[in-house]
């Protein structure tokens, strides 16, 4: 099964195509605040090294978030872009699900964060073996309050990892492992592990589904909302 | 500091653009037998992207082997190239440690391994946290000889493992895991992880010195020594 996966949760995106389970190629942008704007051109490029054109894809796959608003919202479009273009189905996954695979079978639990700005970092707490399970729900929280609730030896890994290094190393000492800097940009690959596994169970979503998992209110809905209290008053 | 680093030791090439321990951008060039012909083309891109220049950066790193004899040799020389015409100096390291460096602080020991052809492996057994830990010395044997020697329960990852699963299975049963199979292939970021390392100690591979690690006589040694081995009839 031929699928296409994308990423833009963060502000190092990632593309990866994929056969089965074999890898086709992936290109990792790098941390660059315009990448979305090199999108498509790696999406081509990685087509055209595999001798490959877009409807000949079985599917579509794309973090849905937490992360960058802007982001995840690029490529969600872009993903349904290609679906509606083609006729192929899409598959939606976690980001912080997908940064957690970046550590697989690893002894300890592991805690991939981005930094969601505003003081707060999204957050989740895994085991993974061939697949990621979650130990609680993804959140939008201060790196304090996360860091209270961990009773275990932890692994971080991403940017709110290396953001948060020292807060984390002086709340819990010995119990916080960082991961290799390599493993700290999410990979598109990591989510397509996750997207075959749901695409070979048929478990794909609608497009007027495919929603962005944002955990907390955009600034334009917090404006709105106070807009609307005021005129309520 | 800035490093590019390239392997090309399989027939999944990739390169690596990174600042210290930052990720600028990598390209996994898939599994294609003539992916060492895209290899410039994936550096000036991730250069571009970066706005970074060659003689910008301070370090080249490649992988020395074992693998692809011929891949081996073409990524050394494209670091030599670089190296001679910035001026700037060179790391090598191992291919295999740079595979194991796919699976850091795992439950289980961890096995890399290449498809050597002739019915033989590249393998290595290593522990990894934040740097890889060879167990053993890295090998060309057949895998049942490998297996053989396997003591405890380990996971397994790259062409070889895809290559061998079923003899790796029938062999170990339960105490053989295999790696979620966006793992399977070489990452030169995780190369440069090693490689950063190493440069920051000032531990430089003079040009003359970078060699290719083959662990075995090429195809055209063997036909030399039997051919002078004749002659010396």
């Amino acid at each position: 099964m031929k699928i296409l996966t994308i990423d833009t949760s963060s502000n190092c995106s990632s593309v990866a195509l994929s056969d089965g389970n074999s890898l086709l190629g992936e290109a990792i942008l790098g941390q660059d605040r315009c990448n979305s704007g090199r999108l498509m051109a790696a999406v081509s490029d990685l087509l055209t090294a595999a001798k490959l054109a877009a409807h000949e894809l079985d599917a579509f796959a794309v973090s849905l978030g937490p992360g960058s608003f802007t982001g995840v919202r690029v490529g969600i479009a872009t993903v349904k872009g290609l679906c509606i273009a083609t006729g192929k189905p899409a598959v939606g996954f976690s980001s912080l699900a997908m940064l957690a695979m970046n550590l697989p079978f690893a002894s300890l639990q592991v805690a991939p964060l981005f930094d969601a700005r505003k003081g707060e970092v999204y957050a989740g707490l895994y085991r993974c073996g061939a697949r990621p399970e979650a130990r609680q729900p993804d959140a939008v929280v201060p790196p304090t309050e996360f860091l209270a609730s961990i009773e275990q030896p932890t692994i971080f890994l991403g940017e709110g990892a290396v953001r948060y290094r020292e807060l984390i190393q002086s709340s819990l000492g010995d119990s916080a492992i960082f991961a290799p800097w390599h493993l700290d940009q999410p990979r598109a690959s990591a989510g397509a592990v996750i997207a075959l596994e749901s695409a070979l169970k048929g478990e794909f979503t609608p497009l007027a589904l495919l929603n962005p998992t944002y955990l907390r209110a955009s600034e334009a809905e917090i404006a709105k909302r106070k807009k609307d209290a005021q005129q309520n008053c």
